[in-house]
């Protein structure tokens, strides 16, 4: 049976909040043999208490071994299945910049680059332009129209861009134009079905005129566009869980990922103080709040482990401002690890942990990828937490009588 | 989604080895509340030092409390679903004596029977023969022709023979012929459906044929039949996981097994000794190593509790053998356990370590049942093993943005 389907049958209302803290890319790795994670490293005082009075475990984003992007880390934070709903990199970058996606748009993640005489990339990111020098040559996009699909260009940051084409039947098996390379032009786009080949000549046609709209202005004179994708057909948390769900998060893609699932996006401010504002204003407002936490992630990405030690105790101090709501469940966890000795996301599994009054308690001094490695929530799919979030909320009545 | 559908979209290339040591029927049981395992009772400080620095965990073969055989034991190990992908024991018998099965084959596994005048069974083992006389009597079969397929008899051991019939369009769903019972004749052969009819009208054929050509030669006088079995379509280890891959196994039925997902089978010589350093001699030329060791079974199987012990130990001596090559990523299981108590196979999970540089050490002072119960991999299906075994070999990407 879909899981979904019987939440939806079980579910009974109750007027209890859920909160979900993730601190992106917590799970990490000791240095070497006998050494401490960045988590275990770290002196977080409020994370242990929770460890303590409440339930711990290690979850699995996608599958054991399978290392996730922040699409799927995140769906299967808020209770779907990684693997059976899969979200394209053109819409998380149309998602993460506040564009109003429809059913009917393929998005597309552009970069600038720079073109030599010979059509061939000199630089890939075209000299890292500024901010406000990628808007101006947006502004200069926004001119080109093409048969058959309205045109949507966004600046991003630098060089980056995001393209919207608006059409009917249009898809997108369409492959990367970018090369990964330079000394070779972008390639040609080209679908793999029917409607993708209705996208891909579009494509062409844009990527045509922009060159043309865009020759005199070296190092910005070229785009290559990658991450083709349209919106997965998704349940909102209301449709799954009927609860009345917001997104407290600073960066645009976390933004985005909320609200492909019908979350609220409220204004988060920049730091974690600011986000914690937030959740006590809206308080009453909502039933589940998601807070993202990003620099857990970006310093392992760095390789600093000792940065990602002071981010991850940094987190920890807002945990008694949230706290201080009285949460009726509150779940602390990552979408993925990100160990700095790897600089990258990685497949390890992420400590967890559920406090509130019907958890059972573990009783551990300390939250650490160790301690989860034993603790009653054992190792677990990811895409199952929110049936604990649900019925510690006191929000899932009885299977069967 | 298939898990092998997503290991082929997210693998990649790297130039990493990762070796498999399969220690048969490795997990056990105490003889009495409070003792120890056979595993547990063993010195084996090189597989000790594998549960410091490497991650441990407990396999189950197939489901909780299923036993698995040696076939399905494999190829959960090899990560192949064995409730997906099931090998008949005509298939088994036929690679356990090195015959190279083709997919145009069907294989039964026979039993030479004493016939009396009435054509009823008197001995259902012919007088247990000597293999000497089990090797003469398959010579007279091997004269026998039938249509619409080729045969092929292959002597076993006493009574026990392998036959083959080798043709187009021939099916499997055919009964045993051995009505597992004395003073009644063989049974008729009947097909389930039209492929498997086409088999049973030649394996009638064959019989009929098979009472004539040895009617002088009772007790040896006539054959019963089981087991009918074709060779399951099962990709390859390199269409999976892009892995070039050797199996070194001294036993036929484990090279077998290597063989039919497509793995390179190495002269192995007898010993542990002689596959290390088969292992070293090939170590260039593939990605992923295989070997395999019987002697925990085998004496798990005879009830031989200190023997188990020592075979353990003598397993724990070549490891050192095997990390001296460097290998990136290092598993040690088994495919089922064997307690001396049971003497035989069973269903208890089975210790399992996986090292390397990205493997999240469990910091155990002992490999055994009890640790591995509590180790960072869990309890898991042994299905999932070759995932972490690509990821800590780096050999799979992110999945998704």
């Amino acid at each position: 049976m879909n899981t979904h389907d019987l939440i939806r049958e079980l579910r009974e209302n109750a007027a209890t909040k859920i909160v979900l803290l993730v601190a992106d890319g917590l799970g990490g790795l000791p240095l070497t043999p006998g050494g401490k994670t960045e988590l275990e490293s770290a002196n977080t005082p409020n994370l242990d208490e929770l460890a303590r009075i409440g339930t711990c475990g290690l979850s699995t984003p996608v599958l054991p071994g399978i290392t996730p992007g922040s699409g799927p880390g995140h769906l299967g934070l808020f209770g779907y299945d990684p693997l059976e709903y899969r979200i394209g990199r053109g819409i998380l970058e149309a998602l993460g910049i506040n564009f109003p996606v429809t059913g009917r748009d393929v998005c597309i993640r552009g970069n600038f680059c720079t073109l030599g005489a010979d059509g061939k990339i000199t630089d890939r990111r075209a000299g890292r332009p500024t901010t406000e020098r990628c808007k101006e040559i947006v502004n200069k996009l926004r001119t080109i129209q093409v048969s058959g699909a309205e045109v949507f260009v966004e600046p991003v940051k630098e060089h980056r861009f995001v393209l919207v084409f608006r059409g009917d039947g249009l898809g997108d098996a369409v492959n990367d134009t970018d090369p990964q390379a330079v000394g070779v032009a972008p390639l040609k786009a080209e679908g793999a079905d029917p409607a993708s080949q209705k996208t891909a000549a579009i494509v062409n046609e844009f990527i045509a005129k922009a060159n043309e709209v865009l020759k005199a202005d070296a190092p910005t004179n070229g785009a290559t566009l990658r991450g083709f994708a349209k919106q997965p057909a998704i349940p909102t948390m209301h449709d799954v869980y009927g609860l009345k769900s917001a997104a407290i998060a600073v960066y645009p893609m976390y933004k985005g990922l909320a609200r492909l699932v019908g979350m609220d996006i409220l204004d988060a401010g920049d730091t974690l103080d600011t986000q914690a504002e937030r959740l006590k204003a809206a308080w009453n407002d909502y039933d589940f709040f998601f807070l993202h936490y990003k620099y857990t992630d970006s310093t392992g990405e760095d390789g600093n482990f000792a940065e990602k030690v002071k981010k991850i105790e940094a987190f920890d101090a807002v945990i008694p401002k949230v706290r201080a709501l009285k949460p009726d469940v509150l779940i602390v966890t990552g979408d993925h690890s990100t160990p700095s000795k790897m600089k990258s996301h990685s497949w390890h599994p992420v400590p967890t942990v559920i406090a509130g009054d019907l958890a059972r308690p573990d009783g551990f001094s300390k939250f650490g990828e160790g301690q989860c490695r034993t603790g009653g929530l054992g190792q677990f799919p990811a895409k199952h937490l929110m049936l604990w979030a649900m019925a510690h909320a006191g929000r899932l009545g009885k299977y069967g009588a």
